[in-house]
């Protein structure tokens, strides 16, 4: 499998993220056990751990504990915002299982994600740099910032480039930002190379989401695990749309966005925009899009020393924008 | 007033606790702004910042400024939590206004909160000093906690002693003895002196929940500033019923503990059991627990010199229990 071929060389570090994932994360309230359990065990592809751990081993990192520690909290981050975002959302099904707001409702979810959040920082501390600390508490500040303005702008087609960039920014790539400069720090490299992975990271991170909003507007439910047009269902206008908003100022654009800002929107006015954002080009300037971050975030490998951890992370790069098109 | 008198020798710091409170807490997202200046700025007693500004001026410290800062973190942990408690028990009110939930619904509170907890820690890693960044991540996974084994005994009459005191152990008391601690370890003194600081706290915090509870079911809602045996309307059973519970094994007690169970309760059977409460004298065993608690803070102040700070720091513990009784 392409994830297996890309995590190779930290493939051992991988399973030990795994395997302390599924164990219990303790706490004086079974209840709360019992859900990050059941959310960190329902599958995900472990992209932070990954960038964390290639990151470390590409900056010559070889002891494999710290790594694997941070690269724990990297995933606890993420999930606790996945949780959160479930109440957001009032989603209903997570990597097609129940999500925790449906099975255990947003109270326990609010907490849940609480939990998983002070428990990351604890350990950040006992792990002891105020770097990487900083680091992640800067990621998390921009993520809710990412949240909050994805919610402004919530079936708004007036929102602009820069605006869906800015949530991007913040909502994924600034946490992708975070596990690939902590690599960098946990390997002791100098501040240059500490700079160069973390701004790989900014650059992928977006990379990364500009192709996932256009996945979800083209690929099938059974690629995506969810139902295809998703974003527009929960009322999220993504790139691809206000590509085609920007250069058609014509009737079909304003029946869109009336049927946007009515919301929510019925199965076959999906399918109507879908066509729309499609025959207007807005999934192929997507991908030019993404294209151009995926180049930068290339560029900022070049100081970094030819082994097996950095053509990783160059096929990363490169599967993610070849993966669908 | 009493909390002037008792707040007088910091009141210069309390001050500016509170400019600083109602300075918009700066975020790339206008709406976090918004919910965060206007929560902070509704009220409260800013108990925590008053407790780790006399804790760090009894042990000596006096230049007023890491304190403060550190004062104006503990109340936005605080306030963290009172944003999401408002998602968790659906509450519309919150110190006499709207709640934040009931004004700008969950999604954004919950983010609200994410933001104002995560800005903390941003605000902990400036100020660069482990003991205290731990001292607040252990309080806040223990806050959350608290609340999960609140909302496991909701409506459950079953509820024991020592689970009501580990969830106000955890849902109170930890912030207030982190608040305590941080005080002390501004002040550099030595680690006897932090830990007495830490549970000073710890004791008080126990305390004064515990008055707080009793107060619920006994004080009109002009003194609470909301309804009288709110804790029943939220299904929270508190010590004086637990205490009742323990001594009646008649027909009343069943009969309480079936309107409890199947909850939501009436206005007349809220009445019907604070009557039951008080004339089975719950709330004066409430209150003598209580004493026991503020009698072991009390002991625990016994290192510190005699100053203005301390002085205060005793009729903070002796006006905690006396106050409506």
């Amino acid at each position: 499998m392409l994830r297996e071929l890309v995590f190779a060389p930290v493939a051992k570090e991988l399973e030990e993220v795994e395997r302390r994932i599924h164990t219990r994360v303790l706490s004086r309230a079974d209840l709360i056990s019992e859900v990050t359990t059941y959310v960190l065990g329902s599958g995900g592809k472990r992209v932070r751990p990954a960038l964390l751990l290639l990151s470390a081993r590409m900056c010559g990192y070889n002891a494999g504990e710290r790594d694997v520690d941070l690269a724990v909290v990297a995933e606890y981050m993420h999930v606790a915002t996945l949780i959160h975002d479930d109440i957001i959302d009032n989603a209903q099904k997570r990597r097609g299982h129940p999500s925790a707001n449906a099975r255990w409702g947003p109270h326990v979810s609010v907490l849940a994600g609480d939990f998983l959040y002070s428990h990351s920082i604890q350990r950040l501390v006992s792990d002891g740099d105020f770097r990487i600390l900083k680091a992640f508490a800067d990621a998390t500040v921009a993520m809710t910032e990412g949240e909050i303005l994805e919610l402004k702008w919530h079936r708004n087609p007036d929102i602009l480039y820069q605006d869906y960039i800015t949530i991007i920014t913040c909502k994924t790539a600034a946490l992708f930002s975070a596990a690939c400069r902590t690599g960098a720090l946990v390997a002791g490299v100098d501040e240059t190379r500490v700079e160069a992975l973390t701004e790989f990271g900014l650059n992928l991170g977006i990379g990364f989401q500009l192709v996932d909003d256009a996945l979800d507007l083209v690929a099938s439910e059974e690629v995506l695990g969810k139902p295809v047009g998703n974003d527009l269902l929960e009322g999220k206008v993504t790139y691809p749309l206000i590509h085609v908003f920007h250069h058609d100022r014509g009737a079909e654009r304003d029946e869109v966005c009336r049927l946007i800002g009515n919301g929510p929107l019925r199965e076959v006015e999906v399918e109507t925009i879908r066509r729309y954002v499609t025959e207007g080009g807005g999934v192929k300037a997507a991908v030019e899009e993404a294209r151009k971050y995926l180049r930068k975030a290339q560029e900022h490998l070049a100081p970094f020393p030819d082994n097996a951890a950095r053509r990783s992370l160059e096929m990363l790069v490169h599967f993610i924008v070849e993966r669908e098109w």
